[in-house]
């Protein structure tokens, strides 16, 4: 690095030493380099502003700041002499020559009266010559008019520096427009064309008042009447747009703008209509659609948009091209512009964002406040647009135009286009943000109100039942807001733009209560069923208010799943039919809206609420059931025991151990809450699927299944409908895949707590009956087959090698057989046996619920009860009642389906095979479904009023937990009250 | 509504019924209403755009489309007789006056030639007369030449119809440039004041070519000389420019733009400089700070600026003012501008948003992709921006110029401030887009190359130790992209803008490092002692291998405490002094960026490796414990056995059941693996507080502590350290919580797992010894208070009655006393006859182990064993072998807090009175902190590394089931093992 050859601003070698010094003094005063701040407007009339050390810097003698109050200029009367080094100099003009000129540069002597700034003034009409034709400086300057009449014709320029051809409309009238012609926008009109009675207000509907509009007041007559008089095009695109700024509303008066238009189109009608449409007449814009009733909906529903719209495939076409015809306010034709982006979407958004506004079936919604000073700095002058649908066509390309309906439009004070669509009067054109009109005074002065297009939105609506994604005709929705201006830097205006995707939602709607209907019918028909196998199962034939009351809780388990099938029907075919690969190759179903969606969100809720009252009914039932441990162990002999203090034997029965009944009972009570999946799990893998891998994504308002959105892509707002679907079949798939993973697999090859239960009834030498209705219930028979249990280790290590060696008898009830678990149907008077011998167990009890069951101790009589009970069902059993007998038979296919018995036990009781453990019936463990469909229901319950799977998944666990709680609380409870078994081995 | 004044446009009354039928037949036809698309472009020559009905319609006779193509003009040759009714008619001129005047309406005859639009032509340097000073129309134009000598001084002006003052460097050349003076840029220089070689080529470093740039050459030169010898401010602004536009580089050529700036800086080192600031010569922008090594950190790093941040209180102030003046290219001051918003965010966003920028403390970042089509519209020409900062000051109003950093910066080829601080050469001037340096041949052609500031970062650096929150001058840091422009339409360039805060690490980190190591330390002790207490409870004295592997686990454990406490220490203490409300009054604290948190990422992975190393092995010490039930049920008497084939009566002892032995061990069984938490709940809780209550807002880099933050407001990225402190302290807390819960009210009211397991042991008569070292364990005194267990239903309620009315002992070991759990030092002798015996029951079993243990059976011998192994131990606690007896003591209060006995066993066991239950140290229960704190570090580490609580949570869980799982599984294998109860009673 050579440094002498460096063109260093501070080169050491180049540098002198003063100045080394004068940096270092320069850095030890001025560190911070703070310096103060002064804007030109800060000078004073002496100074001008320095734009290199941007500080205010005194100009030099004889000298003012200039109008930008960046330089000096020479005081009124001083000519400028050198403009050399940046400053200038000046020198007091000589007497005989008072004025100076124009450039500043001389000094002239005046034909008439000086200006306040020092130049020579003329008289009105007349133009000022400085210098003569060759550019010299003339002693004396001139004052010249131009000659107006024909063939001349001319006024003096703009600049007023020389003569030029005045305008077209006053080439007959020699340049000056004589009454009783009109003098209107820099144009002559002939009187009796147009009446000069206009009225050039703008009403402000909302504000409930109208203002005199500058700008109407200054075009409102010339435009209207250039347009009828010369057909001048801008002037009747002017006029339009006033029309357009004034809401398109008619008023009574039909002088105002839309009055004017009005007349005019009418004086039009001999001419023919533009393009082929009739409200399109030449030479004006197109504002309106007829008002004929009933014209919306023949627009906007009878033909479908010639092509097609597809989300996948060869034909995948997506995009919606929209072109505006952009008009300014005067009426000229600035451009065709593609809709999107920096028009319509007035809120500042990434590009890529913006765009997916015009991907079709993406529901698209923005919104923002505007800064007003912003707005009127970036839109002084409300530019308009002619909405046009961009049809492709190659060669010949094709536009449709969009009706527009301006919720705003007044016709004769009502705002029909808020009514119904009947009365709808579609229009065409508009605007954004008006801070034109709103100007009272002068074109120059702030804006007394304001005008935004608050809400636009475009409307897409599906052909009922197409195959080829055809559509409507989209329709644009305008709202504006009059905003008055109070404080223009704070003040701000809300504004959105949306796409709105729409079908008939009324097929599907019908369908859904059609099979909302069917469904409901065999309902009840099946809960009827139920009622009559209940009513039979508690042995009962007469229909009093209990029966009723059991066939709606009945009615509530079934009418809930009808809800649910048909609820999550129609949200998975919603998943499928909007958001799968396959489908949709043509568009032939779009999302339904939030308000379609409200059905939807009440079948949901009746679902929930009758599957509610299903499960606590499923709930009470369980915790209620009678059960009893029927022990089969006999004394192996008398015992001899040794009352010591007497000191003298006495033969008694050894006592039978208790334990193995302990065990029984705890290891029932551990298994009332345990169920065919793990509910934690089903929550956790939920969740993770929704958010961690981004299922949620499905949910959302547009036809893609991308799982990860970028984070600088459009998210559309979630569909409830697509939610519930999404999270109802998830749920229920995560659920299913866990029922048959725990039962194909976990519980062959980790532990099934069910099958071990019924072993250890073997291994224990115990039965268990369980009656869930008054005369049905479930037996498991548990004798041992080596006929004692309550044993030592060695015996009892002998007895499980011998089974499983299979040196001993079959577990079965029946001889040779292996069937250990039945469903039982009492005979009537068995159970009322049963219910004497429980009575007697319970009578004790009773009073010891109300005060304190935990430490409540079982009386004598009690004790004595349980083995008359334990004794009369092991004979039962025994088969030693021959008038309580009972026979053991297979259960008919059709009575399984249907899950009712056709014997009556009138005389014996009947023992019915059941391999399927169907005693988890009275547990957790065999109530999955509703158990799945309760949770599910919960899940999507919270969520639908949320919109937050996180909170759902949290509330579903806290549900989970309370009812397994509860459940396990009173199970424990009345299993302690009907076995006898004390609490503290119920752990 | 009375139609008759109605102004309609179809007005039911007033059209005739023709119309009525044409509009039907309209209907009929074009229901659709698609007209075709032209656009103006697509009308053919003599057709011309109708803007009223969008479409190309035919011109008149001897007419051509205009230029801008939306009207017609007659043909050359044709002069304008009316233009009326929105048609112009053209006539021919006469032969006499063959050209037409300029405004088109008249015919002339021309002094020379005839241009091709038809008007005259005059030759250079004079201008064409059609009409006399009144507006008259010559018969012939005249060709008339200007004055250019002084005192006229004039040239034609740019309209070309008159004379005026020609500028002012040509004044005294007569308005003309002659040789040798220098024509450049419209003004005329005199030799000699600046050499005419200059470079005006652009560099684009990263595309590895520089450019003749259409802007320099026109441009550089005039520049540079009318700075240099008028002393122009623009020009000197618009050399300035120039040099930014070429990234402040020196390049070995003094004479490229930052060559000849620094030329013209050297010649002005006389005059004052501006502002008192040495590096901003007067009439010259500031483009450089100095090169002096180190000048940078001494302007950045010496004085802070003289105003404080505060995030809340009285003197609340966040809000950072930035202000830039801003210069368009050709060096014209255009205003003041506060930075934000339009100028250096250049990606779309709402303003919400992008005011958050300016918000102190919040880390900002945006970044886009941008379409160079658009930029190309939208910045035709770069605006350079000096920016500084507001300081306030109310009348006097201080500015602090912000140094720049530009990373493209070259100094002899060197990218200096690419390099350390040391080097760096700060400058000032930015600019965003240059779309002019890159045009080669001419200003309007397309660009070839464009240069984008791609980052613009600006830095805030927090002054060491400050209490007032003042910040050092902060730092513009930008980097520019150079773009080559391949396709305009499709091309988009990335940029982005960001805002940081920075402070000075080092003291924390050393703080930090401090502590561990202190912590270290003590964990070295520590760990030290627990192994000397574990080489005591195995009894062996000798240091081998194993006891060096044993000191590796505890110091594991012990560590990845000291790391757990100082990492939360560390994000407890960011959340509490960035985030909470009473601290930073004023700032006194930022947080780590993300380079700096690296460390604590690391230190966070250690204490989750070393805690997980401590969990394995606690784990396998868990699974591995020695355990024995020993039943001290004794036979009733002798029981006759009825042997019926001989029918001969022997008297045998009746078996003593061995249900209550399954019993326990089931229950022992059950509670391996329940803690002192519900770790589901716990995760459900975090999740909802993380997640649903939105605290993990607070986790953002902002000073902020709202938790729910609206959709339109900035969200700053997440700071590591905070997200740690967050979720590390939420899980710990709501971990404690439950803890409290748990332990004070659960256990006490609703139930208490340990004691009902000690209660239990009480009742059913049977004790259990856990040894988890080879000589210590824990003893659990079981002998009921009745004698008899084994017995039926009335007697265990007599015995429970008798227990709870106190009619009998108490269940202690010793007499009258209550306490049934002791910590056991076991004497070496008593030890080694336990592991013969165990040895024996062991012995045969392991075969079995290594095929299949859920079936395998006990063996005669090992049920003799265990028999022996039961009479052994409970002969031992019955003080029946003298040479093994036991004492039974208070631990010491020192003895309990270091976890070490004092006493050695050597002659006679030791039982320790325990009334804590510690033999759960052997279960997850009496682990709890380990398990909290494991628990507590796999979920932040997972999030650490996926961001995502939501993941973290379900991983956690699987984590918790899969231990769990584990934990049950081999527990009961070993429980199985060592007690001889078959697997099937462990359910």
């Amino acid at each position: 690095m050579a440094t002498g050859t460096l063109p260093l601003v501070f080169s050491r070698h180049k540098v002198p030493l003063t100045l080394y010094l004068f940096i270092y003094m320069g850095l030890l005063h001025c560190q911070q380099f703070i310096i103060p701040f002064k804007a030109p407007s800060d000078c004073r009339a002496e100074q001008f502003f320095d734009i290199s050390s941007l500080s205010c810097v005194s100009c030099g003698p004889n000298q003012r700041r200039s109008t930008t109050g960046l330089s000096c200029v020479c005081q009124t009367g001083y000519q400028t002499l050198t403009t050399d080094k940046m400053s200038i100099t000046c020198q007091q003009c000589p007497i005989d020559k008072p004025a100076v000129t124009k450039d500043g540069f001389g000094c002239i002597r005046c034909p008439g009266a000086v200006s306040d700034e020092g130049n020579c003034k003329c008289p009105p009409g007349s133009f000022l010559v400085e210098r003569d034709i060759n550019g010299n400086l003339l002693d004396e300057a001139r004052c010249e008019t131009c000659n107006g009449d024909s063939p001349a014709s001319t006024v003096p320029s703009s600049s007023g520096d020389r003569c030029e051809r005045c305008q077209a409309s006053f080439i007959d009238t020699s340049c000056e427009c004589k009454s009783p012609n009109i003098l209107a926008g820099g144009l002559c009109f002939r009187p009796g064309s147009l009446s000069t009675n206009v009225n050039p207000s703008v009403n402000y509907a909302q504000l409930k008042f109208s203002i005199q509009s500058a700008w109407f007041l200054e075009n409102l007559y010339s435009s209207s009447a250039a347009c009828l008089v010369f057909s001048n095009l801008t002037a009747c695109q002017a006029l339009g747009n006033m029309c357009v700024m004034n809401m398109h509303s008619f008023s009574g008066v039909s002088t105002d703008a839309c009055g004017l238009f009005n007349t005019i189109f009418r004086s039009k009608a001999s001419l023919s209509s533009t393009q082929d449409i009739s409200y399109w007449r030449a030479n004006l814009p197109w504002l309106y659609y007829g008002d004929e009733p009933g014209l919306a909906s023949r627009v906007l529903q009878t033909d479908p948009v010639p092509t097609g719209f597809s989300f996948r495939g060869t034909k995948k076409n997506t995009d919606i091209r929209l072109l505006a015809a952009v008009y300014n306010v005067r009426g000229e034709f600035l451009r065709w512009e593609p809709v999107g982006g920096k028009n319509l979407q007035l809120c500042p958004q990434p590009a890529t964002k913006q765009a997916a506004a015009f991907s079709f079936g993406t529901a698209y919604q923005e919104s923002c406040d505007l800064s007003v000073a912003e707005l009127l700095g970036s839109h002084p002058e409300p530019l308009f647009y002619d909405v046009f649908m961009d049809l492709g066509g190659g060669e010949n390309p094709k536009l449709l135009p969009l009706p527009t309906l301006v919720l705003n439009q007044q016709y004769s004070g009502r705002f029909i286009n808020q009514e119904s669509m009947r009365n709808w009067y579609l229009s065409r054109r508009m605007f954004l943000i008006d801070m034109l009109s709103g100007r009272e005074k002068s074109l120059s002065s702030l804006p007394k109100v304001i005008r935004v297009a608050s809400s636009v939105k475009i409307r897409f609506q599906l052909v009922p039942r197409t195959q080829e994604g055809q559509v409507f005709p989209p329709l644009m929705v305008v709202t504006y807001r009059d905003v008055p201006i109070t404080d223009i830097n704070t003040q701000t205006v809300s504004t959105s733009f949306a796409v709105e995707y729409e079908m008939d939602q009324s097929e599907a709607r019908m369908k859904t209560d059609t099979a909302l209907g069917v469904m409901g019918g065999v309902a009840v028909l099946y809960s009827l069923l139920k009622t009559v196998s209940w009513k039979r199962r508690i042995s009962s034939t007469d229909v009093d208010g209990v029966t009723l009351v059991k066939f709606l809780f009945f009615y509530a388990g079934d009418l809930a799943n009808v809800f649910f099938i048909v609820t999550v029907g129609t949200g998975l075919y919603w998943l499928i039919f909007y958001k799968t690969l396959k489908a949709q190759q043509f568009v032939s179903v779009l999302l339904p809206l939030p308000p379609q969606e409200e059905k939807l969100v009440t079948y949901v809720g009746c679902a929930f609420a009758l599957k509610a009252v299903q499960f606590l009914h499923k709930l009470f039932i369980q915790v209620s059931v009678d059960v009893f441990l029927i022990d089969w162990e006999r004394p192996r002999s008398k015992t001899s025991r040794t009352v010591q203090a007497a000191g003298e034997m006495k033969r008694e029965p050894s006592p039978v151990s208790i334990w193995r009944t302990y065990f029984v009972a705890n290891e029932w009570n551990e298994i009332q809450t345990i169920r065919k999946i793990s509910p934690t799990f089903q929550i956790m893998a939920v969740l993770f699927f929704l958010e961690v891998l981004g299922f949620s994504s499905l949910a959302l308002r547009d036809p893609w299944t991308t799982l990860q959105r970028p984070s600088e892509a459009y998210t559309p707002s979630y569909s409830l409908t697509l939610r519930y679907g999404l999270a109802a079949t998830l749920w229920l798939c995560i659920g299913l895949l866990q029922v048959i993973f725990f039962t194909v697999f976990y519980e062959h090859f980790v532990e099934d707590k069910i099958r071990q239960f019924v072993d250890l009834c073997s291994i224990s030498n115990i039965s268990v009956l369980l009656l869930s209705h008054r005369c049905f219930g479930y037996y498991i028979h548990g004798r041992s087959v080596h006929g004692h249990a309550d044993t030592n280790m060695e015996e009892m290590n002998n007895n499980l090698r011998r089974e499983q060696e299979s040196l001993c008898g079959q577990r079965g009830l029946l001889p040779n057989t292996d069937i250990q678990t039945f469903q039982v149907a009492l005979s009537n008077l068995l159970r009322m046996q049963y219910d004497r011998i429980q009575d007697s167990i319970s009578r004790r009890n009773r009073p010891s619920r109300l005060t304190d069951t935990t430490m409540g101790h079982f009386s004598e009589p009690q004790c004595k009860a349980y083995h008359t009970m334990n004794h009369f069902l092991a004979s039962v059993i025994d088969h030693a009642h021959p008038d309580m007998d009972y026979i053991v038979k297979d259960k008919l296919m059709f009575e399984r389906v249907i899950g009712m018995e056709f014997l009556e036990p009138s005389e014996k009781s009947i023992f019915y095979n059941d391999e399927a453990h169907s005693f988890s019936n009275v547990l957790f463990y065999g109530n999955e479904a509703t158990l799945l469909i309760f949770d599910t229901l919960f899940f999507c319950v919270v969520d639908l009023g949320s919109q937050s799977f996180i909170l759902a998944a949290v509330l579903t666990y806290l549900q989970q937990m309370i009812f397994s709680f509860v459940r396990n609380a009173l199970g424990r409870r009345n299993l302690a009250y009907k076995t006898l078994v004390d609490k503290r081995f119920l752990i």
